[in-house]
């Protein structure tokens, strides 16, 4: 493609998005391809990169920088984590080279809850993304959440991630939606279930208990079965809500960045201002696209 | 069947046991089948019990009688659930005759937490049946703790059910253990994970992020993947046994009751010990025979 510099790559675990860079950081082309780490069978990313992903793109012969699961032992090979604190400069000395002009960034490693160990895998360069983005978010102490099947509270001071924890929210809601007593197709969109499942998560204690009511409801109290979903929705989101911030950093005195998809992050705008918290909310792709760019043609901040 | 009296059933989601039964209270056969009410289809439940567990039993013919999920609209008819408070005596009189000679249980409905309704169907009887075992056991309170799919918290004061909690403990551990990042074929018998899981829980609250310390310990902590199941074991009952009691009665100043599968039991004992709180097993099964026995021959203390 003419004026092409780089191919750069968020590929997680269930899609990959792919865009092509010009020299200014100018995205000349961009396309996802279902092909997360989860559906790929062992060895099979590199081929599926070179044969599908660069031509589909005309970006054979490419630099290529990518981020995310597919630096796991699902994905392309497993590249060590780096610790906690990490910076993006210390994302940019930690690439991996897999193959010819072919780099996967680490994820980060830290310390989690209960003696623990925590991990993340491709939110950590969406998080840089986002502090590139403005340089006055590199000084000072930020609360991000990125909701998702794994959701991240991360805590930020002065461009670097101190800290943070993983909640299984998006995967506990899957699966209960699918294959537990709870099961339903109907989609969650239903605000006033979102609501009442919001205020069912109280302080978040007694998750199994509090799951139970999203039966009980239905089968004794008469509302209808079709809310499960949101109300489902409700009482995890709150439930997350109501203890992760605080078992991450203490008492909450700042508004909390929302990274991530824009539908979810709207339902935890919605959780949290539930709870008197403050949020704004940012594209999860488009930071990841700004951190590969500075990571690639090394114009970091 | 010569002396038989009458059949008693425990008709529960994944089972069904049966029991032939003397005008003494003796048991002449018992038997169980794979019947359980998940496993049948809408107005199955009639014929299967007339043209398989009555003919299996030699017991055409009796009276019978029933309890557990066999009143839910899953199962032969769904019955009215019966208010809290209530004893064995209300289970009497609750007794709805389904067919010629066959009576069914109802279940109980009582105010469970975050404003929900909670509701059992079966745990009732066994409960019951545990009062009517020993006469001392009709005055006082009890908290008893009935563990499985859905575990129940029981509060039980001079005889009778005032208050119940359920939780989705052993539904989670299963919808986990099969279809999450957590899935693994291997045992849950592993007592020092299962006591690291018990750790883990601290305080029960953020489950979510409890629940990906059993992925983050394995791929940044180096343990064992086949430990999973029992530490995620230990982290879900760890958790129930952290709230579920407070919220159903305050601080917990006796010995928890536990009843109900004796593998499972000892799961819970060991959950509750390390939390310096004192238990007594007891076999559900047996329990449920009691309360029917007694429900059925009006020998009720």
């Amino acid at each position: 493609m003419p004026g092409a510099a780089f191919l750069a790559c968020d590929w997680g675990t269930t899609n990959l998005r792919a865009w092509v860079v010009g020299g200014d950081g100018e995205v000349l082309a961009s396309r996802d391809f279902e092909l997360g780490v989860s559906k790929l069978a062992p060895g099979e990313a590199e081929q599926r990169f070179q044969s599908e992903v660069r031509p589909a793109l005309n970006a054979e012969g490419l630099p290529a920088i990518l981020c995310g699961m597919i630096g796991s032992n699902l994905g392309w090979r497993a590249i060590d984590y780096l610790p906690c604190p990490a910076s993006l400069d210390d994302l940019h000395r930690g690439l991996v080279t897999v193959a010819d002009g072919v780099r996967i960034a680490p994820g980060l490693r830290g310390d989690g809850i209960a003696g623990a160990p925590d991990v993340m895998r491709g939110e950590e360069t969406q998080v840089f993304g986002w502090l590139a983005q403005d340089p006055a978010r590199l000084f000072g102490r930020y609360v991000l959440c990125h909701p998702g099947t794994h959701a991240k509270w991360i805590l930020i001071e002065d461009g670097r991630i101190v800290r943070f924890i993983t909640a299984m929210t998006g995967e506990l809601f899957a699966v209960l939606k699918k294959h537990s007593v709870l099961r339903s197709d109907a989609p969650a969109d239903d605000e006033a279930a979102f609501d009442n499942g919001l205020e069912a998560a109280e302080d978040g204690r007694a998750l199994a208990a509090r799951l139970f009511t999203a039966r009980s409801r239905v089968v004794a109290g008469g509302e209808p079965a079709e809310d499960t979903p949101s109300y489902l929705s409700g009482l995890l989101i709150g439930a997350e809500v109501a203890s992760l911030p605080e078992l991450l950093c203490g008492a909450l005195d700042q508004p909390v960045v929302l990274l991530g998809d824009e539908t979810l992050c709207r339902w935890y705008e919605r959780a949290l201002m539930r709870r008197g918290l403050q949020s704004a909310s940012y594209d999860g792709e488009a930071a990841a696209l700004t951190a590969l760019t500075a990571l690639q043609l090394e114009t970091r901040p």
